[in-house]
């Protein structure tokens, strides 16, 4: 298949900033592609070859943009799934298939895929309601703490809460959720692995994260994760089973804990280029939105390895701040070594709101934390 | 200045592989930008805020293009100078300037330029037309054999001849021209320089050049050049000769010989991101697009640094093949470890036409050569 200048056609799912990194691709090796996203403002409205608005989870939608592609991919998970499943009916090929996205939309199947794989998560109980759940907790079966998630549309700290006494309850909405324990973590970790469609697969060295306490929005991302090679290598081994379980092709970023008692336990997956994933642009032989698309068109995959240790900032909204976008201090920022912005497009800044990301290279992964930390300390999102 | 996300607007004349990958920066940064070009299927007419089709040369529309932006750069020197001059009297910021671009557009001028800040060059001598130069010959002011070089116009192998025989006179046009003696040269070295506009100076690494014995294309730029601490020291310390007399904005590449004995010589200067540092996208920790963004708009230079060494290989059309292009073999290429193909989206294949070009990485910069051979001997840019 010829997809370089051709008239090859990739269809992309969602315009936001993960669409546009994966469009830095695509413009450099010319494949023609279309996206669609709900926004006129999307940050991928330009670059694309087509830019069609439109709602992801209409199933109309979604069918007819699917029609007049090659390649079907998607850059968020919350879109209609009937629509992919015509689609692979009909022979448009849809990278990951609608099956993986079956698995990971719902965070209660998604569970319960992971305890029929015999894949290490953390316990968990599912209920329909809010009134199931306080039923739930009436008798006992969950016991406060817990972390509650909401098993559908959940995104970037929305979906889940930590409850610590009952009154929490009442700030829930009445919807399916998950409980599960709170767990005593040294590290959360993740590992993104790149599988092709013939099934070649290649894992990324694996990541530590520090998220931001109230936000519940990743802080910093580290590659090399400042873990034993043990742990490592238990980590990469929980990541491919994952893998090997879904079957999925396209990038997909497993996201773990690393107990106390130095146990790996899967979080949650997303088979698509993942925030965790961002400092691969800077610090790795293929990013992984590169390396995406070399799975979805059947490519052989790039070098996984880093070329220097990187750190993920990630850019919101300050609180207080609604309006039009500055970047407080951003050229100060761009002073410091080996420091590159991010700017995903967004006009409007609000509270937490994810505007971009600053990626930190340097021989010393050390070094590259403390200019992280400088970085944070420096710039601000504000607005005018 | 706040350019981020903002109402600034970047105007780029041209629309080639150099703008489209200038675009890659104001993409990454939400920097708007428009751009003219002639052609409606130019590289960049996709990934800019605005594409307007017109003539580079033609006063009224560099002009009128350019009253509409706040900065204004270009990509190609074949621009309307005139035009430029207006609009910065008229208090648009013209980056590279005018007066930089006058200096550099014609190949005599640049000549007398270098002999008057006493910047070593090979020798030379300028004609008015071939009767001239043939007049030189004539009273042995020009002996056979010589470099021959229209003072204008000339671009990658178009407008450079080797004169050996006086039958060779025949085939050139009757043009203002240049001769100089041939080089017996050990390298070809290239300098990139970034500056500015507050006048922050910063070199990158000197890279080693190989050229097509016919076509006169760059086939290999190898970074770091293998040659002695000596010679990079010299090499640059000339470049930074040349930059501080041009007093240019933005990327400056410097392109020269390092003789039998030597010394090092000026052959000629671009004021653009140029095909000798096109590795940097890879390689380098602030690759010569964003250099050349950060630089026009007075943000801080970046670091100029290699993270590995980095080779790359042009991508040229293959004799004998005219048409819609078809690039042979590029996943055989990507198989290969740290290679990355560009392809810059011209649909039209013919004879030597730059069609895209690959990067070779690796820490071991013997390993990436051998590699960047087997590239070339891999992918052929044929037609359908």
């Amino acid at each position: 298949m010829n997809y370089f200048s051709s008239n090859f056609k990739l269809g992309i799912l969602g315009g936001g900033q993960l669409g546009k990194m994966l469009l830095y691709t695509t413009r450099k090796f010319d494949i023609y592609t279309t996206v669609l996203d709900p926004s006129t403002e999307a940050p991928c409205k330009i670059a694309c070859n087509e830019f069609h608005q439109g709602d992801l989870m209409d199933f109309d939608t979604v069918y007819n943009f699917g029609k007049n592609v090659d390649v079907l991919t998607f850059e968020i998970e919350h879109v209609n799934v009937e629509a992919l499943e015509k689609l692979e009916d009909e022979g448009v090929k849809v990278y990951p298939s609608a099956k993986t996205l079956r698995t990971i939309q719902n965070k209660g199947i998604q569970k319960i895929f992971y305890a029929h794989h015999k894949i290490p998560t953390a316990l968990f109980s599912i209920y329909m309601s809010l009134e199931e759940l306080t039923h739930g907790i009436d008798n006992d079966v969950v016991t406060i703490p817990f972390v509650w998630k909401s098993t559908q549309f959940g995104y970037d700290g929305t979906g889940v809460k930590i409850v610590r006494t009952l009154d929490d309850l009442h700030s829930l909405p009445n919807v399916e959720c998950m409980c599960e324990p709170l767990i005593d973590f040294k590290n959360e970790l993740a590992v993104i692995v790149a599988r092709n469609v013939s099934g070649e697969v290649k894992t990324y060295p694996v990541v530590e994260m520090e998220f931001h306490p109230e936000a519940n929005q990743v802080e910093y991302v580290i590659c090399p994760a400042r873990i034993s090679e043990d742990i490592q290598a238990k980590a990469k081994k929980v990541a491919l089973q994952v893998s090997e379980a879904l079957q999925h092709v396209g990038i997909l970023a497993v996201e773990m804990f690393q107990t106390q008692d130095d146990e790996i336990l899967v979080n949650e997956v997303a088979p698509r280029p993942h925030n965790s994933g961002h400092y691969s642009i800077e610090a790795s032989y293929t990013d992984q939105f590169e390396q995406h698309i070399r799975a979805i068109l059947n490519l052989p995959l790039g070098n996984t390895n880093s070329k220097v240790a990187g750190i993920m900032v990630n850019l919101v909204g300050a609180e207080n701040y609604t309006g039009d976008v500055v970047y407080e201090n951003i050229e100060k920022i761009m002073q410091m070594e080996g420091v590159t912005p991010h700017i995903y497009g967004k006009k409007q800044t609000r509270p937490f709101r994810k505007m971009g990301h600053v990626t930190i290279v340097n021989k010393d992964v050390a070094k590259a934390r403390k200019i992280a930390e400088e970085v944070k300390q420096t710039i601000n999102v504000i607005s005018k």
